[in-house]
């Protein structure tokens, strides 16, 4: 394994376990504020690995892999949430600074700890239980009403970790894994919406307005910069609880709160709750390489190295995110040319994957003063990659 | 040679010849629009070489060197014009797309070339003349006036192309190489300013708003866009020759006509000349990464891949880019930490380069309303690298 070069003036080195798209669009970031990045990837033609020349290829899973991976690194980052205890313990151990730090990583991982604490700390959650076996679940059930969504805590079982089940019986395959489920009411929410923030080791926080994320078929698929028509306080009272959240649990790095919009009863305010963390750059923060002054990538990159924060200020309007899905098609050349054409104002990001279909492989921003007008060009531009619209 | 690692999807190679901050500067854009670079590098660490995976170091003096590298590429072009006819002619023999073209090339190269061109097309330039020896400059001396601006068509002797000349005698040790030089009349500008404009294969052009230049010492230190209170008469005039040189010249990917503004005599329009022209991504275009929908470095790997062109639109009503010379103090990361938290919307730009006194080693973008406010901003970045201020 060859060390990463750095940039002579006494820049670091940021080393990223994970070689996906994450990794991938730090590149763009650090190459202009000089630092250097090294990418522990999957394979030699991973996302990140495509655009970073230190990319070895190693597991995540294999303590020593890492170790000797993160000797050449200031500092350890993640472009996933999938490394084990026992590796990040190591790279601690190794006196390693590791953002975000395991303690807080906890919570992202597994999603029993995460409602407990959130629980604790009073942000405002679904009704959720955890339940051990059927008769938990028809309990749970039976006082917060069907159907139930059950989450496995970590992971899941077939590629599966949410649920929605409508009678305790449903559930049997997974009880029988022995495991703790994680049981929560069906919230009756409006519509979804995100919370991006940026912490530093020095408790510098920073938090982009809310944005709403429209999701198809279990995949996001569009974010509008800021969400429309948001209640100030709503807005005001879930930026706080995330930057709360951040504090108290010692989050460092980008990370993003996923919440549910519950309408208020007869006319009155609309309230929320948190659905989902996701400690790092996250997918509903796209919007930010083209529509924040600071996009999320350099931001994560500033916290995890306790640089001063960059301005989080909305350069337009609004901004739209379309993601792109594979589609059957895998010639994609030619496709963005055609888009590239039709749209002069398009800012395309892909990601350098093969196409499979729904997968995500790449995405595009607009930005300007027309909400739907900037909708229909990052839709358009999304069904064009994928193939279902053809002109 | 390793090949580079291309993205699957049909997406192509851009070859650039020369590591510099130029070549540099196209990896953003390239990593996002899923392209390819490969790099023929002056050294392991030149600044593109830290950032790109694919960068062979290698001679662009070498024809064989730059076959072997040529033969991975899709397109070859430029990170500097100082690539020799018979390495260029040998691209093109060998069947690879050059961009821009040797023949467009060569009025880069050669400021006669360039000088007897424009005045066949009726651009403006200065009195200008080649002359031979001391007799010819003192004849164009007592008609132009002096003193008179003397230039070596290519390169220069000792690291100077240009000087300042009273009287002919003083230009004895230039004429003593033997070589015709062009002397060109002093012009009594009243500012410097640039055009920078991208062109396509297929002859889709593009051209940015004007900008104004600010020398220091000969060096471009600050570039406000737009340039202010321009003439609309001379803005359009020069934008129209801009383009109408690109399609002359057949000139390909992005190019920068530098201007002299002169004063209109009693009160009347400004008029202007043409200084230079560089093919290739300059310097007067920084501003546009962060302050243009399109930057120059994404525009011009679409040119010359012969992609549809991106918007040229501004995207705050000034943006003002403040080069970063080198100083005396060589560890900028402490540095720019500083920086960093005292202007949290400042975009910092590092080349990767070592410190030397007088160097560019990077520049800094600001935008927003207060032309004057982003002009102390950005003013004082570029001091506080280069360690002239200290607060």
């Amino acid at each position: 394994m060859t060390s990463p070069q750095r940039a002579p003036g006494g820049f670091p080195v940021v080393g990223i376990i994970g070689g996906g798209q994450l990794a991938r669009m730090c590149q763009p970031p650090a190459i202009n504020l000089s630092l250097t990045l090294s990418v522990l990837s999957e394979a030699p033609d991973a996302a990140a690995a495509l655009v970073v020349p230190s990319a070895p290829v190693g597991s995540h899973l294999d303590v020593e892999e890492v170790l000797a991976f993160a000797r050449d690194c200031d500092v350890v980052t993640f472009d996933h949430e999938h490394v084990p205890d026992e590796v990040l313990q190591a790279l601690v151990d190794a006196g390693i600074p590791v953002h975000p730090k395991p303690e807080a990583l906890l919570f992202a991982q597994d999603k029993l700890a995460m409602r407990g604490r959130l629980t604790a700390l009073g942000v405002p959650c679904p009704a959720w239980a955890r339940v051990q076996d059927e008769g938990e679940l028809a309990a749970f059930g039976d006082l917060h009403g069907w159907p139930v969504i059950l989450k496995t805590p970590r992971g899941g079982y077939d590629g599966k970790g949410v649920r929605v089940i409508g009678a305790a019986s449903e559930a049997a395959d997974w009880f029988a894994h022995g495991d703790a489920l994680l049981a929560e009411e069906r919230v009756p929410f409006s519509r979804e919406l995100a919370v991006l923030v940026a912490r530093s080791p020095s408790s510098q926080a920073a938090v982009w307005p809310i944005v709403q994320t429209v999701q198809t078929n279990g995949i996001c698929t569009e974010v509008l910069a800021p969400a429309p028509e948001l209640d100030p306080s709503l807005a005001a009272a879930a930026s706080q609880a995330a930057l709360q959240l951040a504090g108290a649990l010692d989050i460092t790095g980008v990370f993003a709160v996923e919440i549910f919009e519950i309408p208020g009863e007869g006319g009155g305010s609309p309230s929320y709750v948190v659905n989902e963390l996701a400690m790092r750059p996250h997918n509903s923060g796209h919007w930010t390489m083209d529509g924040s002054v600071t996009s999320q990538f350099e931001q994560h990159l500033r916290a995890v190295l306790d640089l001063p924060l960059g301005a989080v200020t909305p350069r337009a309007p609004w901004t739209v995110m379309g993601n792109v899905l594979g589609g059957d098609y895998d010639e994609l050349y030619p496709t963005y040319k055609h888009l590239l054409a039709r749209d002069p104002g398009l800012k395309v990001h892909l990601y350098g994957k093969g196409v499979r279909p729904g997968r995500k492989i790449g995405h595009v921003n607009v930005y300007g003063d027309d909400l739907d007008a900037l909708r229909e060009r990052a839709r358009h531009a999304a069904d064009y990659f994928e193939g279902t619209v053809t002109e």
